[in-house]
């Protein structure tokens, strides 16, 4: 096996370098996608790329930052490590940053011992998987999945104006040839993606490596209680159709029955009360809701029990309520050979690790689209993530790196090509 | 007695009439103190007051409206009859109107008979009651009852950076002399406002006149309900430190400490929720709310209820919660001779009548502070007010007219004039 062992010290000096590209006016760590602190970032990892890993770096006309290491069979498709340099406002300095540094570091470590693998190799920085300012996430993996077009994408405007193509532009990428950017299985035998947790699990059971199965289905649900704005002096208790009491059942009912089942999260993170007069009983409440689980059946299960809820909440109170529920992120289940191939990669590498799903989206979910896609996780400190204080021990992410260099060291023994890919 | 027979059809095609002095931008029936229909108002009540009641109308120094009858006594007080001519925005009909119509009908009603009473009489449309665009309420009352000085209003803006000030020249007063517009028991022997109900007592008993005892005590409170922000999709349902569903268990307490005691009320009617994002479980919710009762004792002991609850929730969930209340509006009690005199006539008059305590805030909480003050209520349909469904049969308007004059007339045969005021 491949014998990679990552440099902490250079590892650490990246990740903190990276978090001083912030926007000083934002609380945290602000690097929000399209900013001049995200284009400064993108100038400095192409530095790093160039001149530590000797990558042959280009921007792809989405404006997907990507380092090319050849392979020793040049008509062989690449194996990708990829994730995003981006952050949410107010966030951390390890999401999104942590893969392409693992990414960067497996590449620096190949050069040094002058290894070259059969499969090219290819380092990607994503554009925009953060929630972008003109309404969009993931806006590179998208792109590079075949599932944006100049069309799509060029009436999308953040506050200022500017439109989403002149943004990408500003990145380095070509807007108007965007499906130049477009990849498939043909040239992409394996994509991998290291990223922190987010959650507790790895924490919580002291594992160093979780290794991905799955990207979660969500569902979102919008949820109207229409009660009736009274003066909330002279409105009797009994004669009350109060919205946000009833409201408050609703969030505590949502929370009762994610519960109550298993391996299923449910939030309630939206709620605007209308007129939201300290003296007028609210006449209306709107919720914005979600679900999240690996198993739809669950999901619609939950949704189901919940709407019983409701019900009752609308009889006891006299108050009208409307729910509304969509799929807003179909599930994706990782590539079985690549879970394999993990796990024993980290049986040889005598690292404990662990099955688990995300319960977040990433660049992997849309890459798994059109090839074989795995994920790493390491772990989160308190399970916290998108904001300040978001950490992940540099040991974890030095043996995160590891197993990730390892398994590319396999895949690239392997002759893993054929695969029929779901879109 | 005296014989006061109000005209239903010129109260009707008065009210009526104001309902037409309103944005047509706004829902319902807007009427905002200081605006354009506000002041088309008291253009239209000035010509009904010198036409059809033959009152010497004048503006004071805070912008009231007063049209005056003199008495027999030159030198003895007035009576006076008041309320107000601006509305909520997306308000009705009656709330305030009905009691200045009430006042002028008496006038007309005396100015047709050619009865002169012992006492001047004064009808009063007071300045901006409602809760007005400059953050003040009751307005011309406060000024009536000296609450306010030049010094105290100069810095008060409205969202246009018109001063209140000069907002109250524009409606014909003279802030710069607002405490020439301060009365007192020597020039106003008793104050009596007619007003909608705005709670359902009298409809649902059947009953038409509402003598009001006193208007309620208003506690308000600032409730923080600090959690922790944490991602939607990746924390597990026991780990989280929802805000929002703690707060949702503050209302349901709220209520629940409410319905359990009698004769209050308390309503969460403003609801903060941060961030208020589908994906992310709130960190912070920031809750207003408040309590009222005629007894300040019942509102303590519910408050002490309502904070243990907050405990048990604070500590059930891990999350840190406080709670501030204040007085925001003493109880007024009124007058008990004017109680007992409304009562007589009511007997006199083989009306049915109740009393009851007002939960919302009147001009006439204002001057009681200064001399002898009482109330009439007559039913609101529904309960509802403060809203365009607001409504008051014309029946009840008219017999609750006949007991304010004849109020009026009882009070004007009496010698009440000494009484110790608590400021």
């Amino acid at each position: 096996m491949l014998s990679i062992k990552p440099d902490q010290t250079r590892i650490k000096r990246d990740i903190m370098k990276f978090a001083e590209f912030v926007d000083p006016e934002e609380e945290g760590f602000t690097r929000i996608s399209f900013s001049d602190q995200n284009l400064k970032a993108v100038e400095h990892m192409t530095a790093l790329m160039e001149t530590e890993a000797h990558l042959s770096v280009y921007i792809d006309t989405a404006g997907n930052l990507i380092g090319r290491r050849e392979g020793r069979r040049p008509d062989a498709p690449s194996i990708m490590i990829g994730s995003h340099l981006d952050t949410v406002r107010a966030g951390g300095r390890f999401d999104g940053m942590a893969g392409v540094v693992a990414g960067l570091e497996v590449a620096r470590i190949l050069k040094e011992m002058d290894v070259m693998l059969q499969h090219p190799l290819e380092i990607v920085a994503f554009l925009a998987e953060e929630p972008s300012p003109f309404g969009l996430s993931t806006v590179g993996s998208r792109a590079m999945t075949g599932k944006l077009s100049p069309q799509s994408i060029h009436s999308l405007k953040d506050d200022q104006g500017r439109t989403l193509p002149q943004a990408i532009r500003q990145m380095g990428g070509d807007p108007s040839n965007l499906q130049q950017a477009k990849r498939s299985l043909t040239d992409i035998v394996a994509y991998l993606e290291l990223h922190i947790e987010q959650g507790p699990f790895l924490e919580e059971r002291n594992i160093p490596i979780g290794i991905v199965t799955g990207i979660v289905e969500i569902a979102r649900g919008d949820v109207k209680v229409l009660g009736r704005n009274d003066h909330a002096g002279t409105t009797p208790m009994g004669n009350r159709h109060d919205a946000l009491a009833a409201a408050s059942e609703i969030v505590l009912a949502l929370e009762a029955t994610c519960k109550a089942s298993s391996g299923i999260v449910g939030t309630i993170g939206k709620m605007d009360v209308f007129p939201n007069a300290v003296n007028v009983i609210p006449g209306l409440v709107k919720i914005g809701m979600e679900l999240r689980c690996l198993d739809e059946e669950i999901i619609k299960d939950a949704i189901k029990k919940f709407k019983l809820e409701l019900e009752n909440i609308q009889h006891s109170r006299g108050i009208e309520i409307s729910c509304e529920t969509w799929t807003s992120s179909q599930k994706v289940i990782f590539d079985e050979v690549l879970v394999n191939l993990a796990s024993a990669t980290c049986d040889k590498l005598e690292i404990p690790y662990l099955l688990l799903p995300s319960g977040a989206g990433h660049d992997a979910g849309h890459l798994a689209r059109i090839t074989r896609a795995g994920m790493i996780f390491v772990p989160s400190k308190g399970g916290r993530s998108h904001c300040p204080e978001e950490w992940t021990d540099f040991d974890h992410i030095v043996r995160g790196t590891e197993v990730l260099g390892c398994l590319v060291g396999e895949i690239d023994k392997q002759d893993i090509n054929e695969k029929e890919v779901n879109p």
